[in-house]
């Protein structure tokens, strides 16, 4: 059985602002739980119907039946248990390697796809402007499908952050130079930006190089790529050998 | 006002039995509906909010209200426009250039955003096995952003097809030569599998190459890329100068 104080937390848990206030944001689902669980994140609590099933231990265990879970869990199809987790510290940004920065994406399964592809291509830090979706926005910790066990999502101020940067930014523009000329860097900023808006002509001035995948439908009204198809192809781009 | 009987047609066309009965699907949005117009598709009817901003001709025109478009749309949040058009026939397949081939594929966001990836990378066709999810389900139409128009989808044997193929044909599986090894050829197959079980063992037999995008997280634990992030990832390898 659950407290009732509980339900009333968990739920509040799907805004940013009871995130904050709590420190606290929920993972559903074995997998990405357990994924979770053997990284840094610090389990506060687990809600799930099949507690003989779980192979880890927790301080707090609530056994609770399928319709309690359908009751709290944010998703169309409950997946068996759903965790509380501490919202950990910020890590301090690396100043070498590979950062992939966005500027700005608003849609969770975006943000959740390109977290996936950043533990794809071993990119450990993924910094975010102020206003990107939040991490802990449950559709994008489930999208992730337990990649943000791996990578650590900063939010910062990007334009403070890029003036104090030393590495090469290349930021993903409309009508950059083709991605495919020259050699890329091993340590280097890729900027990706907002869904509609791109990135910011701000951010645009305090970057080193305006790249672009070339287009090679060459119809006029071929659609742009989606911000998570392009950030796989650039990364693809910066990682093969 | 449009007639009860095409409430009840345009109802039926979410289910495939009926839109291979009729030989006719639905495509929501003036943005789309536009691009299917200026394409090989034939419009039957349109239903729409705003008849006055059309900028084209259509036989058969019906105004309808807000009220009675939330009534047909299959969209959350419809569009000013619905539109009925015919199934065109299918296209013969083109035996030179690069040809992407799905085996199984039954997500219909993962199959509209592999057409849009077709549309980008200049693939005129995608060849589909009978399994695979229907390029006419209106969410696969949707997530597409119009990109059908310009993609021919073939549905077929895969096995036959294959048989028949003079052209080399790359298998993408987990553990076959890395892409980045050697030169890919500008006339080639290249499939894609299922979301969960990859590409069957008998289309893989009927493969020259077995293909592998390399993990560079060095984590057992990464994720798989999903199969829209892999197909973009291969057919730019393709397509890269």
């Amino acid at each position: 059985m659950l407290p009732k104080s509980r339900y009333k937390l968990i739920a509040s848990l799907q805004q940013k602002k009871y995130r904050t206030k709590n420190g606290l944001f929920v993972a559903e689902g074995l997998k990405v739980i357990n994924e979770l669980i053997r990284s840094r994140y610090k389990l506060s609590y687990i809600c799930t119907t099949v507690v003989d099933d779980l192979d880890f231990n927790a301080d707090e265990i609530f056994e609770i039946t399928d319709a309690e879970l359908r009751k709290i869990s944010f998703l169309k199809t409950p997946n068996k248990a759903l965790a509380v987790f501490e919202i950990p510290q910020e890590a301090k940004i690396d100043t070498k390697g590979l950062t992939l920065v966005l500027d700005d994406v608003r849609d969770p399964g975006n943000l959740g796809t390109i977290i996936r592809l950043c533990d794809w291509f071993g990119i450990k830090q993924l910094v975010c402007s102020d206003n990107t979706v939040d991490c802990y926005n449950p559709k994008v910790v489930q999208a992730t499908m337990g990649s943000i066990a791996r990578v650590d999502v900063i939010y910062t101020n990007l334009p403070q952050f890029l003036e104090a940067e030393s590495r090469p930014i290349y930021a993903s523009v409309m009508n950059g130079e083709s991605i495919y000329k020259g050699d890329l860097p091993e340590d280097a900023i890729l900027i990706m930006g907002n869904e509609a808006n791109g990135i910011s002509s701000e951010i645009q001035q305090k970057s080193t190089h305006l790249v672009t995948i070339p287009r090679f439908g060459k119809l006029q009204q071929t659609e742009s790529l989606n911000v998570a198809m392009a950030t796989s192809i650039l990364l693809n781009e910066f990682r093969r050998p």
